[in-house]
């Protein structure tokens, strides 16, 4: 216990759960952290798959970027509608369910989920790309550095990230202010040098080309390129956190970090071409980052190019924070609505969704092991949840604006029109990546949506017929209410029995002692007498003196020295001999108080309690009156 | 259980118990194996000590074997007479218990029980050794082949042996007819070549002397082949599983054993002698045991040859079985003293002592692994306990001669000098033995005495305070039997609640409903009003209609979303309203039918009652009324 305080802090009370409002300048680091890393690993991914064509492919970055940018932008004027219509929570889980219904809201819902997901995995397998490439010698650790990460990731989410705010304003602006001082040096120095700068260190030359660019080459680049968009949705999630006004700052803070990613795609796609630097292999020795090389070309190996990258890394592995936050968000709105076990609308001793928070830290780390912490491996699954969810969310918001121009105002039918344009664009996006990534991985996310559909389909089933079945259909009916039939296995006179019948008689005029043996013959019948005079004297001739009805007393044999099987066929007499009267099973039960006390004795009582619990057995009542075995004789 | 029951075989009722009593001809392989597959490891554990000598220690084996049989004839002598003093039951700790005292009776049990592991653990690694000598291929895989005869010896004894008579009387008789065989032929060579017989297959040669042969290479020489007794006491063990007359069978059968045994060692040490058979390495590879040199040194590596050492392998695994008997009846003996968990007297499935058979098998198995299989050494370890058993138990018969002697019988007297000479004797070689053993390994059995008779005396001191807390003072008193309170946590008015409340009724006229809610400040307001308001309607109107007392009504906020403590105050509050009165806590418990239920629900019914149980309080009784999550709702 101790442990678990000192890593996880003290439990917070419920009423500690009025979170922070924050402005802007708070809601960039912590809202904006999953998209602007992005621009860390977007732009690699499409160079990546640009690799074979050689230099000509430095020639299509250009254009790829151009559309991207040009559909982040439309993106942003969509959602700059679904905050304000939406001030509250407009997730794509929730705008998809109240406008497309409930099951396309949990198609989006598992789209994000398993990008959440993707989302931490990438974060951290990129942001050791950045440090690897920064000191080669820990290449071979990558997959236990990854580990690591995760875990202290975890951690800090289980206790809460309230207090982190500086943590992440930090390493964000860091991140921000040196990643535009090198693009914007590198872009001066391009215009000063007519267009062919002289890089300060030389990245490595481009590997000749194997193959002509290609317009399936050129798609599939464009479809790796999308995932520099991931993230975006981040800050739509969480517009109830803003201070007031309310919208116009979730307005602000999606303006100013939509900005800054068209500046950090766009530099880092000019700054790839004109310094002629290609996307290099993570799984082989010597691999350096984009932005690595970037640096380097710009700056040199010194001060600022250690600076750099290390804001990289820190962002990288902070925006795998991200999804700490929105995921078991999702998560507990999903159970609430009746669709995920609601361990995940529990909240844990740190106010935060413990169950969601380890659920996320388990798939990911397993992600991390199958990929062996390689984010090329992972990007082919990536982007897929995300523009699922970009597409079903618009498409939401479609149906919002056409319901509410029934009315014929203007306003709305035009915010239909950006809405709808932005859900065909993703859709279409989303064509493209399928088609392009289908083979490569992202089947694997395609085929994560039927599974996660049918397990909400389960549990939700579930609960339905459980909550009707307990669901009271009047009010309480005392008629009829016959006393329960007592039956008690004992060992015969002594103590926990006496304790046992005393509360016994409360319950019932009907008590039957239950005398277990496992002897059999001469011994069985010695036994028998003995336990059944004791029992005359010590019971049934004081219960006939106080004038209580007296308990009756069976031996029960057990002729296969198990106890379970022959209760059971007591309880089916019992039910021959009353019925439609409970049964209750009064143990006693001796308990224990240390743990080696269960070494020591059979624990006839436990047994019997799980067996009649489990027997699925309407009638049946499990009364256990415990027994200390104490250390001391006490006085009862 | 379909593959339990395949493997163990159906359960048995206990009345298959009465034992079928055997003769002599089946008494000699179910309980001298022990003591004659001695033979197999006595002389060889002596050899090996005199290695270092040359070959002077063939010198010295002739009189250290003499001293072992005349030992050997004087415990016969001493057992015959504790036999027919003793029919039933005559073991070590029974004769020490009986007539020393309890506390000498449980050194001896604990001296036994020492020894029946060791003889587990050194009869299936020589059992191994003469395998590997026989295909010295297998040489690598000592320690796995160790081990799977482990697990097959225990689940055969699982099974319970009843049925295995003829498996144990084949190889034994063919043991002893080839050993005999072999020793007879050598011998007969040996007189007719003058005592320097030519061997078929030429021994390794002796090891040149390194040192010069000392009376403490010589005492240790003895102490090592003193494990050769052991195992004689198997038989007085298991008189009462004679046919009658029972002590003159047993007495047969001690003869006939002993008989065999001293033929057995006296030929193997001559023979040695004459064939110039030194001990080889065990743990080096081409090791041979002693009687794989002799059965080579006579007969060649023919058919004879491998007849007679497969049946050494199968008689040296089959004598590990005898601690299978008699380590379960010894533990069963002392749990029923109670100085052992009582689970140690409960009869299996298959009327074995099972929970002894697995807890010997786990102490053996460790055995094998700590010391790697190797036979060498775990003989330093062994023979201490049997030395020791052999001198409380021939102790505690001259105790019993001398009180039966005080009518001045003259048998009597001299009975009681014979039982003295061998404890003497026994004595003796036990001192030497832990002088010669000591720093080998004797000292880790040494060690174990004090642990094992600690363990005995805390377990007893646990049922002896345990029988004396729950012993009945007197018979039952129903005066002042003040009805309980009923405490009842709910969710609010659903069917379970509605199941409970009907049952609660027949308690108590006093029951309190605690409703719990993590909610705070608006929402718990909210929540309990619309709570408050459907328990008026739907319980406390019906109560009163129903003449029967109102139940209360409390809620029970959680700010921490923890609900034990809070109830646990609630019993504190109640206990203050109602002093003197039983805390009835009925639980309307949500029951899972699948395994996977529990991940759906939150299980605060099991939580609440786990901790009650534990709470040490004994004015609180736990009732649970389940509700069993059906597939289909039922009516109730």
């Amino acid at each position: 216990m101790d442990l678990v305080h000192l890593i996880l802090g003290r439990r917070l009370p419920s009423s500690a759960a009025d979170e922070v409002k924050i402005g802007v300048p708070a809601a960039v680091p912590a809202m904006g952290l999953d998209a602007l890393s992005s621009a860390a690993y977007g732009p690699e991914a499409a160079l990546t798959m640009l690799a074979t064509v050689g230099a000509a492919g430095l020639g299509a970055i250009g254009p790829i970027t151009v559309i991207i940018l040009l559909m982040l932008v439309m993106l942003y004027f969509s959602y700059r509608q679904t905050i304000a219509a939406y001030p509250t929570s407009g997730g794509s889980y929730t705008v998809s369910k109240e406008n497309l219904g409930i099951w396309p809201g949990l198609l989006a819902a598992a789209a994000l989920a398993i990008d959440y997901v993707l989302n931490v995995a990438v974060g951290i397998s990129a942001g050791v790309a950045a440090l690897v490439s920064a000191a080669p010698s820990l290449h071979k650790y990558t997959m236990p550095l990854c580990l690591i990460i995760l875990l202290i990731i975890t951690l800090m989410n289980l206790r809460g990230t309230g207090e982190a705010g500086l943590a992440f304003a930090v390493p964000t602006y860091l991140f921000i202010v040196s990643l535009l001082t090198v693009l914007a040096t590198g872009v001066i120095r391009s215009i000063t040098s007519g267009g062919d700068p002289h890089p300060v260190v030389a990245p490595p030359a481009l590997p000749p080309a194997t193959q002509a660019l290609t317009t399936w080459i050129f798609l599939r680049a464009f479809a790796s390129g999308c995932t520099a968009m991931t993230g975006v949705e981040a800050i739509i999630n969480s517009v109830a956190a803003f201070k007031e006004p309310r919208v116009r700052n979730a307005h602000w803070t999606l303006t100013f970090i939509v900005m800054l990613l068209v500046l950090l795609l766009g530099g880092v796609a000019h700054l790839a071409k004109v310094y002629h630097i290609g996307a290099m292999d993570q799984s082989r020795h010597g691999y350096q980052s984009t932005l690595s090389q970037i640096t380097g070309a710009v700056f040199g190996r010194g001060a600022i190019y250690y600076v750099t990258i290390g804001s990289v890394l820190a962002c990288l592995c902070l925006s795998a924070n991200t999804s700490f936050v929105g995921f078991p968000r999702l998560c507990r709105l999903v159970a609430e609505d009746g669709f995920l076990p609601r361990a995940f609308s529990t909240i844990g001793r740190r106010l935060v969704y413990s169950v969601g928070i380890i659920f996320l830290s388990l798939c990911a780390g397993s992600l991390l092991l199958l990929f062996r912490g390689i984010t090329d491996k992972l990007i082919p699954l990536f982007a897929v949840g995300a523009f699922l969810a970009f597409t079903l969310s618009q498409a939401g918001m479609v149906v919002h604006w056409h319901k509410q121009s029934e009315g014929g105002r203007f306003g709305n039918r035009f915010r239909l029109c950006v809405n709808g344009i932005g859900a065909l664009a993703t859709a279409v996006a989303l064509v493209i990546i399928l088609a392009a990534k289908f083979l490569e991985g992202a089947w694997i996310t395609v085929l994560g949506f039927p599974v996660l559909l049918g397990v909400f389909w389960l549990v939700n089933r579930h609960y339905v017929r459980l909550a009707r079945t307990i669901k009271a259909h009047g009010p309480l009916n005392l008629g009829n209410n016959k006393p329960p039939v007592v039956l008690m296995p004992t060992r015969g006179w002594d103590r926990p029995t006496g304790k046992a019948l005393r509360f016994a008689f409360w319950l019932s005029p009907d008590v039957i002692a239950l005398h277990l043996t496992n002897l059999t013959g001469e011994e069985a019948k010695e036994e028998g007498e003995k336990v059944g005079r004791e029992w005359k004297e010590n019971v049934e001739q004081p219960a006939e003196q106080s004038g209580v009805p007296v308990p009756r007393f069976i031996p029960v044999p057990c002729p296969f020295r198990l106890f379970v099987k022959p209760i059971m066929e007591q309880i089916k007499r019992a039910k021959q001999e009353f019925p439609g009267r409970t049964i209750a099973v009064v143990i006693p039960a001796l308990t224990e108080k240390h743990w080696w006390h269960t070494l020591l004795h059979r624990r006839l009582g436990a047994h019997l309690r799980r067996a009649l619990m489990n027997h699925d057995d309407h009638e049946v009542v499990v009364v256990e009156v415990p027994w200390f075995i104490e250390d001391k004789p006490v006085p009862v």
